[in-house]
């Protein structure tokens, strides 16, 4: 008894909480495509075909709904963009991976409706409250690990000793917020790697002479 | 009897258009905070304290409303950015004078939420439909007018015949957006003044010898 209870009690808690990352996974997507605040408790029980109280079940409120649906998309972006720039040398190879694998992350669809965070940055940047703190709060760690790998290419004197990090990184930020904006309005096929060739050479332009070259995927 | 109706007529049609008129400039400024897709008839007859009805008489429908939202806010968007800037010389004067009036017009919240398009464009990017097309259609035309305003200036011998125009436009663009981005979300009081002047610093390097200076408001 003692043991099947561990056994039941064991297995139940994992399997919750992959139906709970299934729903979010799921979530994540719909919200990207049609916008964080339309993601309710209905609608998301209707495209997975679950009943409400199931759900609720899960989320007691639209908002808990919400905010685990950012965090799910925060584990996504560092899974796909973070973790594999990391393994990259530091300095300039490192800067360059987060650069390229953020634009790729979107070229690839990894969350079908394109930057889950640019849209939701958009969403709810007027709306006071909760969901609009985790969206900052999640955009300000990315901002500060950007900075981060232009601070750690200086240090490596990859990039001149004039190069303003915090300048730097809003410049990359902003070619790609507008490559993406490109891409989704106007259905500028091009603007993604318009934009990666942009920050390249704004980067290249930063460089010293001892700085590796960018790894470069076309 | 004739007299009357017609001076009846020809005084209805105006007031119809200026009553139409001031509901939609209510309409924009709560589409530029709440965003688009919660602008619904209700919302808005709440906002105005105004029958459902009554507002049904002026558009039919939310995609009505939204439609019309969207035309008069591109309507104060040519009166606050496109006419003063055409005011100024033709070259480099007008190019400086459009990319300084947009960043003010967000500075100077001619839309309470800010940037009425930026948002709009985000918030429907992944929704096909009527709406969008009506954004991306508005947004286009300021992207002609700015890659217009380059090519003006490389004629006038203001920039280098090396620019590409299509390309000074998207990176200016960007740099705008990514501002509107870090004024909005991080509540970064200095984003507007850091991309007026990135983006000043991006043409003036572009410049030639012949180039008057760009006008600078700081």
């Amino acid at each position: 008894m003692a043991v099947m209870s561990r056994s039941k009690v064991g297995g139940k808690r994992p399997k919750g909480e992959r139906t709970r990352e299934g729903i979010l996974r799921v979530a994540v997507n719909l919200a990207s495509v049609e916008g964080l605040d339309g993601l309710t408790i209905g609608r998301l029980a209707d495209e997975l075909k679950m009943s409400k109280s199931g759900l609720f079940a899960h989320f007691g409120s639209k908002e808990d709904l919400q905010l685990a649906t950012i965090e799910m998309a925060r584990v996504i972006f560092v899974e796909h963009v973070i973790i594999p720039a990391l393994r990259e040398p530091e300095g300039l190879p490192r800067l360059w991976a987060l650069c390229d694998r953020w634009l790729r992350h979107v070229e690839e669809r990894i969350f079908t409706g394109g930057c889950f965070f640019t849209a939701a940055s958009f969403e709810f940047d007027s709306r006071p409250g909760p969901v609009r703190d985790a969206i900052a709060a999640a955009m300000k760690r990315w901002m500060e690990t950007l900075n981060h790998a232009v601070q750690e290419a200086k240090k490596c004197g990859h990039l001149k000793s004039s190069v303003d990090p915090p300048q730097l990184a809003f410049e990359i930020y902003s070619l790609a917020i507008g490559a993406h904006w490109a891409s989704e309005l106007l259905d500028d096929q091009k603007a993604l790697r318009k934009a990666r060739d942009t920050i390249r050479e704004r980067i290249r332009v930063s460089t010293t002479a001892n700085s590796p070259a960018a790894k470069v995927r076309r």
